[in-house]
């Protein structure tokens, strides 16, 4: 029976090339320092044929990692609104997220970056580029400390998700989210938008 | 050639046998719950034997879970000096345990942790019964608050040692511990002493 479609089908395992090709990329330069031409040359494809299967380097990265959500669809309801409730906005967002079926793709990927030195560093890139930046480009505050803001508030949300959905010490691992919420919306505000240590003088 | 000293060798196996059914009976009921002597029946030996190679149930409990340190000895620092800056001190100490040699162990605690549910609730009953009761014992909190308290301590601070130690993302894995004791300090002392949210009105 002849084929009905003029599209070719292409090769099964391109797409998976690619995506490997990617997962490379992304772990060793980073999500800046790769481009979508040379994860296209290290899969032997036409760089628009990567564009096709996946859109976006964004979309790509996403898809590389097995990301459990898109950020740039959730953000934007974390970043309405006024400043001074973007903490408690953004740990109820995770909370709802790790809550959702994306959690259990949460419970895997961190469970991977602890034993996997490169998935971890795919979650690095993830946090970073695709989540705190975002976050932070939003706030009004001083590009330097960008880094160090992104990397406490990280560590107070993964915490968080490690006590309520792997490590399961209560009562974290059951509390109503708005409890939750309210104890830990001031902290990552207070990293957000809050003052910085000015640094030590030197030894 | 004759043996000189009078004292039992044992079996070797004794000691192990000994560490399996400590992990079994912590894990599956609990510090409180496991008994020296169902832990001594289990392994087929004497109880004064446990006492004997193991010491007290504290010290049976830290070295079937590997414990990388033994709080009795390094609480006494953090709860000594006024209760306004033991957010400080307490992120102080895990800082440096983390940056010792007993950082390694603890690395692999936490990773064992995340794959393997055993390990995980003897996890959880060390940060517990070992760290936590005793570190709130000591604030003059109400005693029904100590475990949601105790486990927002420990989401920050679990937290903070993976984003340091096993996913590292910059700048929080080689920040200067004053930074982070300055940054995390005051969130850890409101989870011990700050206000907690009232419960929601039932809906």
């Amino acid at each position: 029976m002849a084929r009905r479609t003029g599209r070719r089908p292409g090769n099964p395992g391109t797409r998976e090339g690619i995506l490997d090709a990617a997962r490379t990329a992304f772990a060793e330069r980073g999500f800046d320092g790769a481009s979508i031409r040379a994860i296209a040359a290290a899969a032997a494809v036409d760089p628009a044929l990567v564009h096709h299967y996946f859109g976006t380097k964004d979309q790509l990265f996403l898809a590389a990692m097995n990301a459990p959500f898109d950020p740039r669809e959730l953000l934007p309801k974390v970043l309405a609104g006024d400043r001074e409730s973007i903490g408690e906005r953004l740990v109820r967002l995770f909370l709802g997220l790790w809550d959702s079926p994306a959690g259990t793709a949460g419970v895997a990927l961190l469970r991977s970056a602890l034993s996997n030195e490169w998935t971890a560093r795919l979650l690095r890139e993830f946090l970073t580029t695709q989540v705190l930046r975002r976050v932070l480009d939003n706030l009004d505050v001083d590009p330097a400390e960008l880094p160090l803001r992104g990397s406490l508030v990280a560590s107070q949300l993964i915490g968080l998700a490690m006590m309520r959905h792997l490590i399961r010490l209560e009562p974290v691992a059951s509390a109503a989210p708005e409890t939750l919420v309210t104890m830990i919306g001031p902290t990552v505000q207070r990293y957000l938008t809050g003052p910085l240590p000015t640094p030590p003088p030197p030894v």
